[in-house]
């Protein structure tokens, strides 16, 4: 059976989120970081949309091996069935699992189905990696980087929320790799506090240089001008090039607009939703109220406080300079650009 | 002796944040809200410009209530330069040792020192105050408001952070009493959340309608077009209208222009420091990173991550729409216009 790509040990690949040991899943309990490394058997705690596509095509490849010989078919449908139901937002979990459906479509027998359908995640994988590593390349030719720069990100973008190296974090570790990167700014990204907990502890061992800092101070940083680009992610990029991302991305562009800093998504071309005409179009999650209400059981708030918490926003693609995917950039994204390079 | 306003039982003050008995001074430890109301003697554990300014008023008359009989004058003297060295941003703080300062240079006794300050500490507390309401009916009239709206605040500016009723707070304080109050979204404001475990807290209580949101998501309810006005406080306002407040004001000034929101800020006569031409002279308070890395005292980040942490940022007055003191308005301030009025 197919050895997943994270597994390599390869110095390039980063912190990895999930290990695929060929009859199992494991997957870094991120909720637990940065106190605890616990790696929990298939489970959803896997966050960002590479990674919750490429876990899902592997929830797919168990629930053909775990499946009763009576009915199998159905068994892997129906978990096709119930992942689709788990975050509206990202887009690539769709994607994934479209792939997956494609495959058990072809196969005749439960121990047939059990093969490919592993070697189909695995290759999902495996694509996720390769594909950041192209970004990374695409992201470097396109900002000309010659001189050593600092950058602010938002979320966490990187190994532990893709099939490993990461989307804009891969971007930074390229730029850290080719001594390119003098700082990068994480957002605490509130209210889950990925910066805090997964990119500042992901770059910190790594020995990338990063600082930290609240969401609301990133402008008086960028104002500061000491922060070329603003590199983040995205869950999902409608036909005319708008993103939804972490709740957050939407302000950096309207700031990183206003000082005059680049504004680049990067994202693996399972992402884009030619089918979307705006983001306008784009299902929100909006999450419970505790969220903000506490953190991590500490109340923080009045019980009963009504609260306000999307977890994603949309960003126009005019506030957008770039989209980097491994199939290359779209500079100043519109629809039409957007169709020669995904159409 | 005189009685501080705040103990009138004025159900207009709002939550107050100190209380003054004559001979001694209790303060709400705002570090345990929302959970506990524990009241302390004196301590500088109230936050807020004008209610800062106050505590120390209060302090400097407990200073001579408390000296020993000998060099009495000289104690008084020490604790006004202790006092002035506790934060360095907020200017109102130095305004009201200055007032202080003045009074015990026309005192000839301990005694007479004694009533005296408590006299003058009491008489700035109910200034503030009255300034408070005053602020209240310009902002009111300013905003020609004829129709209810929705607001967005930063920080805390209530009855918490001033002698009672609050600036940016009383002026939506002032909105629900005038039924003109749809809704004041309150951003959390990290790193202290000020919003969630103050304004909410204080909002509510006193039957304001308040909905919290993380502050990254201020961007996106600013496009929703829900939000007429921004209204925020400040530490400092300078000679050309700059304005210094909690970090994350710049940020929401940015985003309101770029949405066609007004952008309020409102302080009492005594934030306005004519001394400095522009917000780059204004000394920006840097704290420890232990407020990013740790969510009361539970770790959120590595131990050791650098982090940059200001806990205020510059807003530049072309950025803003209109200061309002308890003198008057300065619409699209300038150097001129804030000279007019504070010259």
């Amino acid at each position: 059976m197919s050895q997943a790509p994270a597994t390599s040990g390869n110095r390039l690949i980063g912190t990895v989120a999930m290990r695929w040991h060929g009859a199992s899943l494991e997957l870094l309990d991120q909720r637990l970081l940065p106190d605890q490394e616990i790696w929990l058997r298939l489970d959803m705690v896997v966050r960002g949309a590479p990674a919750i596509g490429i876990s899902a095509a592997y929830g797919v490849a168990l629930a053909a091996r775990g499946a009763s010989s009576d009915g199998w078919r159905q068994q892997v449908e129906r978990a096709i069935d119930v992942l689709a139901e788990s975050r509206p937002t990202a887009v690539n979990l769709f994607w994934a699992l479209t792939q997956m459906r494609e495959k058990l479509a072809g196969c005749n027998t439960q121990e047939g189905a059990t093969e490919t359908l592993a070697a189909a995640a695995v290759a999902i994988h495996q694509d996720d990696l390769a594909a950041n590593l192209a970004m990374a390349d695409h992201a470097l030719a396109h900002m000309k980087a010659d001189q050593p720069m600092s950058v602010l990100t938002h979320c966490n973008t990187g190994a532990l929320a893709t099939g490993g190296y990461g989307t804009a974090l891969g971007v930074i570790r390229r730029l850290h790799e080719k001594n390119l990167l003098v700082n990068a700014f994480a957002d605490e990204t509130r209210p889950w506090l990925q910066g805090s907990r997964l990119t500042a502890w992901e770059l910190s061992r790594d020995g990338i240089p990063v600082t930290l800092n609240a969401d609301s101070a990133a402008a008086a940083i960028l104002a500061s001008g000491n922060v070329r680009w603003v590199i983040v992610g995205a869950d999902r990029i409608t036909a005319n090039g708008d993103i939804a991302n972490k709740i957050g991305t939407y302000s950096l562009a309207v700031l990183a607009r206003y000082h005059g800093v680049g504004f680049m998504v990067v994202a693996p071309a399972s992402t884009v939703d030619m089918a979307l005409s705006s983001g306008q179009d784009i299902p929100i999650e909006e999450r419970d109220g505790t969220e903000l209400r506490q953190v991590r059981n500490v109340p923080m708030a009045p019980a009963s406080v009504p609260v306000f918490n999307p977890v994603f926003d949309v960003t126009p693609a005019n506030l957008i300079d770039v989209i980097v995917t491994e199939r290359g950039v779209v500079s100043r994204p519109n629809s039409a650009a957007m169709r020669a390079l995904f159409g």
